[in-house]
């Protein structure tokens, strides 16, 4: 979650804690880091790919199993791409290596169906973040893996050679790839490289940071998120986050009612509503979130009543479906019949969903929303359209954040 | 967090529960919830734009404030759009709208800087991620509100009606566009009403879905996630989501250290190093944490030496940055000036990362995560980079998934 952007801080004025790298404490702990290959630590290799044990590793592991010809390939790839010429003959020596891939390399993980490779020289969320979306519209043919679909995620990408390494490994595994590179240089290199393999390529930032650049009048930095000097500060807006997630594991199944009035919002349901994931990914933006179950035959807290009922949010869903969440949350607590029975059988269930229809219809100012078919983040993004609508009054509904 | 996409179930061939609302127990529900203008749940409105409560509550509020001239560059915009013509005199009339939003709509929030438009038909969280990922390129002017910018999410947005509306908000309050729109319908009434308007727009899912969709050899289904026959089923990686979270609450601080070997990842830290908000984080993506706070004096749980060494990470900050955090932290809990002596200052400070450092050097296996200048997203990107690259032992480290 973008959205929910946790910093530390780089003291302002004070270079010497603005590389992460010269403010580790013991040495050896950045030197196990290299170890681990955590390449988004090596912003110092950034410019010396050579020097890369990652690589190093990679291109064995690579000679290993492929030879010289994949070499020579290499080679061509890397010159078309120095060359900048997408119409250099290269273009058609692409598909042997692309299928020489598909023919078994041990390298590749036994992918069945199609691959989509995702480059970041970041966390890689945004681009994850995008194609699970974009895979949303595909839902059609991902059900019951009748076409399945491997994403592979590489984060913190930041030298040229690893990424050209990814696309050639990309084109040997018949994948597209999908990419967010701050740098221009490693981004266009991409693009390149794509083109000489073959292979489908999408630029998910640069469009969208163009865009933004020419609206704000200002050039981009064409540095990533969390690169040396592009640090997000520690504001009030990340203070205000961590006691946001606090609170709200604090206030989990209806703990601490007295602090009810405290939270932004407070959800109220039957057990396995979601209430508790819908808290926590509401926390995650930033609002302090209580939830209080609703079970039958215990009394709801005075809290509950006593808090604002503009923040308060009760959650409904299916009986049928319901019960199958039960079942199984039964099944994986290990439930006796018997207490399986009285949890998640369908008399029981719809007693309990009336009861809870009860306490809703006598408190009408909260909203009731419909989670059933919904994933949280829809729950989620439901219920902050009408707290902000409430709150703010806005002809057109919205959420407005300021950076 | 996209990735963590927790769903309800709709029950297969049982069409009826396919329609959240059809599946809504008690019709009160859903009525409260379109009296709030839930607009995600009114999908029965999706052709019947004027039916929209929502529109009309516009339509009054654009009438109060802007008359009949706005009126007729609607009508002119609308056709405009109608006819797919991007070159049409309307164009030229475009000034002044924009310049009449500027000098004072009361409609229009006081947006100091420049204001970015989101519009979705879903949840919105693809877009607000991709654009707070294209600002991190902006922090240089972002910091200190320098030059401030405002982005303003318009979700559930799933008529066309509503779509122009925002686009000619946006145009008045001179913003731009970014939209993520799974019916090519919208997608391309965006495009022209905002080309019509002459506001710079970008579509950030367009180009993915097609690149997506040629790789795949599938057309996209071109209905929101979410949507009416677009859920995402009740699965296995749904359940396993759940119970990530819930398990990494029940850890969060060092509780039930007994669990300490059922986790996945195990956090090792001195106070305010973000073992919590990265514990959620993570948990968000589907893996168990436990954390365990670091605290001079007191023994650690001999269960998080018996844990898999391969699962646990600690982690490590720059001792001013942590008491500058400590600092704030004590302020916010009202610690008495000698406790907060002691949790925040500069010699105890440094004691207790020292203490942690010995721990984490008697620890060779654990990897030492720097966190100084990190974002909780950047930190959890190295954690799983290490986690996946130890688990699956591949030449070219990656985090991959089926989907």
């Amino acid at each position: 979650m973008a959205s929910s952007t946790f910093s530390w801080s780089k003291i302002p004025h004070t270079p010497s804690y603005q590389n992460p790298k010269s403010a580790t404490i013991q040495p050896s702990f950045s030197i196990s880091l290299i170890n681990n290959q955590s390449s988004s630590d090596s912003g110092s290799q950034v410019r010396k790919p050579k020097g890369s044990p990652q690589l190093n590793r990679w291109s064995r592991a690579r000679a290993l199993r492929s030879g010289h010809k994949l070499e020579r390939h290499s080679n061509r790839a890397a010159q078309a791409v120095e060359l900048r010429s997408p119409d250099s003959p290269t273009d058609r020596a692409l598909p042997e290596p692309a299928s020489k891939g598909r023919d078994g390399d041990d390298d590749v993980e036994k992918t069945v169906g199609k691959s989509i490779y995702m480059v970041s020289d970041g966390t890689g969320w945004t681009v994850e973040h995008s194609v699970t979306a974009a895979l949303g519209q595909f839902t059609h043919c991902l059900v019951d893996r009748v076409c399945p679909v491997s994403t592979h995620l590489f984060s913190g990408i930041d030298d040229v050679e690893r990424l050209r390494e990814i696309v050639k490994q990309a084109a040997k595994e018949g994948a597209m790839v999908v990419y967010t590179l701050a740098d221009p240089f490693m981004a266009e290199s991409a693009k390149q490289a794509c083109k000489v393999w073959g292979i489908q390529s999408t630029d998910i930032l640069g469009p969208l940071t163009e865009g933004v650049a020419s609206h704000l009048g200002v050039s981009p930095s064409g540095l990533p998120r969390g690169a040396f000097g592009n640090n997000i500060p520690l504001t009030d807006e990340y203070f205000r986050r961590i006691e946001a997630i606090e609170f709200t594991i604090k206030q989990d199944d209806g703990a601490l009612p007295q602090n009810l009035n405290k939270a932004d919002i407070v959800l109220a349901g039957v057990s396995r509503t979601g209430k508790t994931p819908l808290s926590i990914y509401l926390a995650q933006k930033g609002y302090k979130v209580a939830n209080v179950p609703i079970v039958m035959g215990i009394k709801l807290p005075k809290n509950l009543f006593e808090a604002d009922p503009e923040n308060v949010f009760g959650l409904t869903i299916n009986p049928i479906v319901l019960q199958t969440i039960r079942r199984a949350r039964a099944k994986s607590l290990g439930f006796s019949d018997e207490m399986r029975s009285t949890y998640s059988e369908m008399e029981f269930v719809r007693e309990e969903l009336d009861y809870a229809g009860k306490v809703f219809a006598q408190n009408p100012t909260w909203p009731v929303i419909e989670v059933t078919g919904k994933a949280i983040e829809e729950t989620a993004a439901v219920i902050l359209r009408l707290y902000h609508d409430r709150k703010h009054k806005c002809s057109m509904p919205r959420i407005s954040k300021r950076y």
